[in-house]
């Protein structure tokens, strides 16, 4: 932690409290490992049955097994979800997802909308009756949707306010609608969409992987995403998986080749079994906190990834 | 009540006032048999008359009628029908249905919308003056409209506010518009959006009876949402008449083949005499809360069905 | 008065100024003779000029002469005016009829919206700064339009907080847009918009009278409507005048066979003279509060009608 | 002053306010001099250079000198320009006028829409930090417009707040939109607009002057729109000018065959140099407020008009 | 500071903290050279890397080193990067940008709309717990755009509750949209904007340069704009670069030909090297503030522009 981490304009307590989460939630390593639990709704129930996907992963108790055991960062979803199972799970650092969207209406039918389901005097309500470790918020813009607007303003005073309650944000920042059409991940599109996440404010922003003009991704196409960024730091999905080496691989290319400051693995993780996903946690723990190299990481999957 | 039922970031106090209204709606059984009475706006009048209505079924004090013999979990209407009966039927069980539309706009014509009748604060004053057995709120979703998001954030900040005031929080989640089609009572649809009311943090998520490839309900479907839903639990509506004894066969399947934790019965409760509604509010009942099977709660119909 | 007009849900000493209220719109008869006069907004100038109607109505103050002299139980119109003529009639019961919007754009231009004018506190400084005897306050549905669910919500949200205030709440419940399309007077959607009516809380619902398959009207199909309604009580309108006599027969015929509490009525009062308009007001009186055959309210006319 | 002038619904030491900004912008007389000077957003740039222009109008200042050296009854302008100029026009009775929009978006294109700028809470700011004679507030709405209903509301809750603060509240109506299309100068729609006014509670309407078929301005026309709007007052634009001599005939004829309480006079007055607009603001203030004859009026333009 | 600069409706306590921001952002000469620096979001990463873009420019700190170095009046951007840098440039005098839009969707698409990031109550706070020098704030408009009336009324509520905090007001005002067309740099248009600036209450309006019938840049044209703007003061981007040296020159017909207070530079400074920016600042800065001339102005860019 270097003090530019926490923003200015912040009452000095608050300060401290910002501090202490974003401690927590970088795991003292300035980086953060982020899984990312909001699927339940982005994608209803594609995420979490049929195909290769471990049946452990049809109960949404799986994401909480897993985030309790295993050594992340924060764990982000809804704050509904976290009120039915955060009794049970209270040493988890939490990140509350405040907006999400079905995927049901496609970008070809209506521009992406998705607004914030709690206000903030529900958050800090929620954090004091629960009494549990609530580290930060995070929030979807859709740079490019014809709704664009509302979501910014949402976000930013999310942001804001967000800092005044010493909870970290996390912006996951996707250019998407018919402007954008099939530019999703052109990486100077994702670079413009990373540095206004620094703009709003964003302690870490999430985007996606940008591709080449191969339709590949390519870890050192990053690197005019983390500079438009500055101070905010970026994270990034691991992609589609091929396998956990490849994945781990990525991952390491990103942190080292691109600058990222972390990730955000959903889907790779809770589609695995209870122990293969504490497993893969690990070793993903070790090339993003630990600073460990991939082969390191390759071990701790055990024998079966 | 096995402490999963009462959610987290609660005021203590208000944590008391919650697990009674629970154990009052799930008749210390956690099953709920919610009977549904808000189709006078959803429907207008078209349950209640014609065909094989009966004349009972015209005036609404009819649902007072019923629910106040009928050993139901909870009555679910708007708060307005409720503020006009319920100085002479005192000891329903209410949970206020807080938003309603009306089907004259179909789809085709434009995505449903449907909005919150009254405040939080309008309901928590209703609660004290009436000095009623308001046991908790209700409010209908549709994914997959164009207007989601606004019924997304009013459903979410519904819920915390009911769970600030001790109050159940049941979502109606009905897949509909123009991107959902013809796939309303799709399993995995069904199944999505179960979760999507786990992530809202519904205590009870009420969907449709999935159909299979043949247009048919098989209870076994549900079983993917009831995974889904996870701690919110899952009740399911009975589908279309055929004769009670097949009605009440398919609400069991529901619970044992399902793993539904009860029924929410509207039509197919007041469109009966009232006589005959108790009747087969009891055989409800059986199967639902004292977990009977269908022979016994058959009996309890009587001669006539 | 039998004890069910008084909604439930309002603290004690509200009650009582409610009780009263509702004694006074209802002549201590449990009936309304509500004169409308909301229609310079609705109809703009196009009821107060040309044709039959008396030059008396070119001039607004028309209808608070009338409404002065004449025994109506209410006379509702827009609080903007009250506030410019209520100095000098200061015993006429007043309903603030709060939304209003022009007939200019036609439903198939695009559906009805219709908004709320003032706040319910700036209703409340009205009666408290003004003195005068304000029982109650009006709002006009569309079931059917696009923009049906601000009006819906606007509606049920104005009604508790009427009660809270003291004030009868009647609901205008007019079926309307692309959707309803020449079903506007179809008995069984009326009877839906009553029943809506009911769901919202209304205290009085007016519909438009319901035409029979040969686009007549005929009382007796208003009693789907009446039992839909159940405990809020349906006022009816009277259609296009023939003959004053007609009108009254029809009105009769209203209440005896179709079961209503009374009437709205708006341009068949103000259209004539200041003279016959209030003999006219006499006659409708002696049918609506004071039971009277038509026959009895005829001879209140005087020679020409 | 006739105490019908002040509305009801005001508290008393509020009355006394109201009464004296009545008497001030009326100036004793009971007629208005409105000197319009909302048209640098209405209709940008258009009005204040070119042609016959007068260069002194390239100025916004210009506005400011004749108001503070001719009679006129108020000056209605904007609240951003006149807290840029009232620190040096102290004396200058303001009319802030509180919604405005460009002239860019034809009818043609899009309906149109113009929404308050400020609230009335920084209305009264304004006034008490200010110390400027404040009188009223105007605002316009468009009755016809498909976005109708947005400006009735916020019209209806600033008329009923003004009065609150003691500030007259005069409407611009004008009835425009596709459903009105080249309807907009009727008389009969006219009357409409300032019937609607009234139900607004304005206390002072300003209409376009009305057009007979043949497309000319008729005062007699006025009759409608005066009796419709009742004790609100009704004035009226001058059209677009021929002469000064003219322009001076049509506001008597307006005013003794109309039946108008004064007139909002803007570009003919405002296009001239100071000397000249001063002088036929005399010429104007003879004639509404005075209640001069035309030949007086015209005696004060001096030799050149 | 000729005490024209202060608007009037502001507390006494307030005044003396708007003059002495107004002091600091002219550097006590009245004139205000603005740095923009809110491209991040306008342009997204399109003004930041490539063709003649130095590398410095890639991180955002760059505008900050710059600021903090050059002798801007204020620099410009969004109050969240200013939250991420602000504690290591605590000298540089900020203007908030408030509403942001990205450049993404375009006007063929669909209207610009633009809205507010954060509250003023935020920005209240910011300004109080970062102890930085927050000059003002900032808010473009686009006239003609379908969503007009939506942001007129936010940047009016804006620039009074900026001056009711002691804050400046600068408005961006650019016609834009399918009814405004090719016009966007049309001098009477743009005249129209700066008036249109001045009825809100600003204090700067900031517009783009007027082309001639030929498409060139002709600082003459300008007068029009600076009319119009009256007390409001206009300042001017310097268009698209040719050269330092045909930039400086502009820039000073601009002023004093065009009678501008100053302008607003964006990327032809951060798309500078430090140094080179620092030094082209000084060069602004000579004729904007000292007043030089062009040569004088010139030498101070050093060998290399």
């Amino acid at each position: 932690m270097n003090g530019h981490n926490t923003p200015i304009g912040i009452p000095a307590e608050i300060r401290r409290r910002f501090a202490e989460n974003y401690r927590l939630a970088t795991q003292d390593k300035d980086r953060l490992f982020l899984m990312a639990g909001d699927q339940k709704v982005e994608h209803l129930n594609d995420d979490f049955v049929g195909g290769r996907v471990a049946t452990d992963d049809a109960d949404p108790e799986h994401l909480f097994h897993i985030a309790s055991e295993a050594p992340v960062g924060c764990f982000a979803t809804q704050l509904g979800l976290i009120s039915r199972y955060g009794m049970d799970y209270k040493d988890i650092p939490y990140l509350i997802k405040l907006n999400s969207k079905t995927h049901l209406v496609r970008s070809e039918q209506r521009d992406p909308l998705s607004l914030q389901w709690q206000t903030m005097e529900q958050v800090a309500d929620f954090v004091r009756y629960s009494g549990l470790r609530v580290v930060g918020v995070g929030y979807t813009i859709y740079p490019g949707s014809e709704y664009e607007a509302a979501m910014l303003t949402e976000a930013s005073q999310m942001i804001f306010a967000a800092h005044q309650l010493g909870l970290l944000a996390v912006i996951w920042a996707y250019p998407r609608g018919k402007a954008v059409g099939t530019r999703e991940q052109d990486a100077h599109l994702i670079a413009g969409a990373a540095g206004l996440g620094a703009c709003l404010g964003a302690d870490f922003v999430k985007v996606n992987p940008p591709l080449n003009a191969q339709g590949e991704m390519e870890a050192k196409l990053l690197g005019e995403a983390v500079a438009a960024a500055g101070r905010t730091q970026v994270i990034c999905a691991g992609g589609k998986e091929t396998s956990a080496e490849d994945f781990l691989q990525r991952l390491h290319d990103q942190i080292h080749t691109g600058g990222t400051a972390g990730c955000a693995t959903g889907r790779n993780v809770h589609q695995r079994s209870q122990q293969e996903a504490v497993r893969f946690c690990q070793a993903i723990h070790a090339i993003v906190v630990d600073n460990k190299g991939v082969d390191d990481a390759v071990k701790m999957l055990g024998s079966k990834t």
